[in-house]
């Protein structure tokens, strides 16, 4: 194993060899136009909702491409010449947690809009995003949350999957986070595919790494997560997207029973605690994994391919025989993963259930609601001769609802 | 999201707009020719035993396929015109646990049959199936399954995988179970892939929604569930197909140590505690994750393609290439998954363990056989100057055997 | 079921009918050359360390290959006509672990080099390996680990995907054990795919399967397991090769914390304890899931698609496009994987965290590190004008470090 070399303790640099011009030239050639997506994002009364079918197109977003630019603080990865796109994002310390008093944090584009999860990142293969962190967390929220004082004070952005220098880890062992007060600024390279790199096309998280510890335990718990979609080129886009981050104490995104669904039966507002859609929709959800316990994913009346996106796309008829369709899927901690599907497909409107099939998971509230719409927008009566049951303040459990009933 | 309407609070009828002649105008063209296929079992002493090899063909079904009738009394979802196929299906209590004293229930096509799983379901892609639920599970002991008075009192159907409306859902909050002595029709549909909907075939189950509480918890926990496989047009038939559900407290079929196999060493009855195939055949396992635990499914000797059915079909090179081959698979409760595999394929006949690999799982005697004979239906010595070791009454851990053997 | 004929107690022979004639005679022609590719392994001051870019090429090795001869005491699976290389394989015990004081047992090429995890094993699809084990574990070692007076003593080598015999199954019920002080030949076949039967290439593991009891409890959790990797001809081999088991008490290789990494910062010796490469090296993991836990493969900075290798190889777009890519992957006890990817791929070089996802597993030291030289083999300082931050002993979090950083 003498090839590698010495493992040498380097001299410190003020500009270390990764310039643009190194970078430009080492490179592969981005055969890829670089376009910017823009998140789009509504914030209703329960939190972050994202709209479908609102999503800025490139065209649009070429005026706020930033081209020729060097990143101001952050080494970027190979392949990102310059950012395309910037994004300020603010973690806050928000309420307490009206049911359990835990200490909830959130992130946001900007200090009044943040929530938990944070908002939904997009980007598309070949995009470049410099992303600048404030961290106003207060010092003494952060001093709470750890149990080592040795360990830093601060918050910071890891992501999954997409490409970053150790210089936007997020981590403390290479000081890649932001100190209390202060801010930093992270790029993210969703590289294409080549030969030996498999792109960067998919359902991702980001997430704290530092809050309380060295691996953000406490940052996690208290809100600080988002999700990120990488798309391909061509990608059909879903008319709407949840965020579904399944955790501890039975949470779909840190809430359970009814703080779960808080759908307002007359005037809906799509967001982390409201999942609706009309018949014939394409909804995508990024369910995401964290904290300590594993987790199943499971939607009634819908399945998906156990794929990328959870269609098989294409016309490969081999591939489509092979490919496992699910209605339920395991997670563990720090997995995600995208699904897709058509709302109603088949089975019509209703108050489809979705919930971890660990059965004392969803025992204990880890259960929310899907409420499909018809095509006009209604919830139609279930058949039967039955008022249709609109869950009570978001109850996963209305119990006693047409006991009678045959 | 202006754009949902109103989630309104509609009337009730006593016929929602959703009768054939809407279906047969919106559904899409079902191209696919509808067959039914019968469920074939055998049963056994120690349960339920399904026949490889003797489960009907298309056309001797075709007589007893029910064209241009309408379900009585549920809806259907969009692409079922009329039900293809009737069934009808018993909740019974069973005997206790003889070493736990726990509650059994069962499903059965009669009373009489009823087992834990129940029986297995086969259907084809493009096949309706009605299935008419009987609750004769006595009131006393739906009763002292609730914890929660205010809880109804009923059995259900719910469905993984294919197409239902809310009124197949088998849930309390649509009203869609069965109050005890009452009965229900459930409709469920194997929907064929389109463009944007995966198909449905594949592996999954069905199980109760309602007992003891909002997710079914006890009646799963009691016996209520069974495997469902809807194969596709072309699909290679298995010789012989198992249910392995992988439960809490270690259990498989809800049974563990020497109860896990009760095959007759002379003359074994194929069954939920009896696994047996001859060298060559195809055998088919429905692997089901239930309860509360995670495990993890594996086989001596055995491996397959982590694909829709165990196999890569068709000579697709890069499918082959690119797909993992395997011999352990986590599930979580929910996950169903199929696995297909010659038996004794290269290694010959032999007492092959099947077990959950969490060790003290698989310790506390989450372990079961494969007895695969050769091909005259015999289980011959194995090398090495030693008679054969069949299972002492079942026992997963026949200790002692062969202590000195070199 | 009767066409199963009986499950008859058949004699002991001394030789059972499947000498090498029978097997020719009964075997599918085997196109494919056999090669033997032999394991390299280089044994640092840490425990056994692979070394990649120095595996032996056939060529080389086809003098060590045993053609025509029959295996000595041991069944051989159908299309194995002849071990095709032997090896020996040495279980012993090794100190005690120096934190928790636990028994370490080993597997070892030579019983000096014995090592948790023991040797990788590398395969060719098409060969055929035979192992000698010798187990020269103490008899009061294996007392002391069996709970139960009853089990016989021994040790064993059970192996996950490729195709054996019961003689070589490494189970107690039937007598595929060996004694203290004894050996035993264990016959692998690295069969190759046909129609029915999906080939062997994969990743894999081989472990004990009788220390303290019939699951081998004790053994896996004292040592007595390690990697098996079957290559596909025409498998590109990676540059270097580590093995991650991820196990009980919250260990990677049994070891957590400043155990987990010791890397020497000047020198390192790759190993279970060192995992190091220079950027652009193609490095593989072979991943194993052992004890009672779930856990979730993490590795900073990189990612792979969900195939067999990690790599989607070919140019099939509906593949490319409908395969996950993924850098977090959940595995339960028995499950292994392969990921192979770039080392620095567009990241560069720098200490990447290579961790367990759940998060009290991390906290408590589930955690090591990938440590990516820059092509000269060097570790070069970070960007940001700090000195680089080898970790401090090994230690997963090195807290303190950088606190001001901006």
């Amino acid at each position: 194993m003498n090839d590698l070399g010495e493992f040498v303790q380097s001299r410190a640099t003020e500009r270390p060899d990764t310039g643009p011009a190194r970078l430009l030239g080492s490179s592969a050639g981005r055969a890829v136009l670089v376009v910017a997506v823009l998140l789009a994002t509504l914030v209703g009364a329960g939190g972050l909702a994202i709209a479908g079918g609102t999503t800025a197109r490139p065209a649009e977003l070429a005026a706020g491409a930033v081209t020729g630019a060097a990143a101001p603080s952050a080494e970027r990865p190979e392949g990102c010449v310059a950012p395309d796109r910037r994004l300020d994002l603010y973690a806050v310390e928000l309420p307490k947690d009206p049911v359990t008093n835990q200490v909830r944090l959130g992130y946001g584009l900007t200090p009044q809009t943040a929530s938990y999860p944070g908002p939904t990142m997009e980007m598309i293969e070949g995009e470049c995003l410099a992303i600048t962190l404030h961290n106003q967390v207060p010092v003494a929220t952060l001093e709470a949350l750890r149990t080592d004082a040795a360990h830093p004070l601060g918050v910071s952005l890891h992501v999954h999957g997409v490409k970053y220098t150790q210089m936007s880890d997020g981590t403390t062992h290479n000081g890649s986070f932001v100190p209390p007060g202060g801010s930093r600024t992270y790029v993210w390279y969703a590289k294409p595919r080549t030969a030996t790199s498999q792109g960067t096309a998919g359902y991702w998280w980001y997430h704290d790494h530092v809050v309380g510890g060295p691996h953000g335990t406490q940052g996690l718990r208290s809100g600080l997560f988002g999700g990120l979609v990488v798309r391909r080129q061509g990608d059909v886009r879903p008319d709407r997207t949840y965020v579904t981050a399944f955790g501890d104490r039975q949470t779909i995104n840190l809430r359970r029973s009814a703080e779960a669904d808080t759908c307002d039966p007359v005037n809906p507002v799509p967001g982390p605690t409201c999942i609706v859609a009309k018949k014939g929709e394409r909804v995508e959800f990024i369910v995401i994994g964290l904290g300590d316990d594993m987790h199943t994913f499971h939607v009634h009346g819908h399945s998906w391919a156990d794929t990328r996106t959870g269609m098989v796309e294409g016309g490969n008829k081999a591939l489509i025989d092979n490919t496992p369709v699910i209605d339920n899927k395991t997670l563990g901690p720090g997995d995600t993963f995208g699904v897709q599907f058509i709302a109603g497909d088949s089975v019509g409107p209703g108050h489809w259930m979705l919930h971890c099939h660990m059965q004392f998971h969803s025992d204990l509230g880890m259960s929310t609601w899907m409420h499909v719409l018809d095509e006009n927008g209604q919830m139609p009566p279930h058949g039967g001769g039955h008022a249709p049951t609109p869950p009570a303040s978001g109850s996963p459990a209305p119990a006693g609802a047409h006991a009678n009933h045959r």
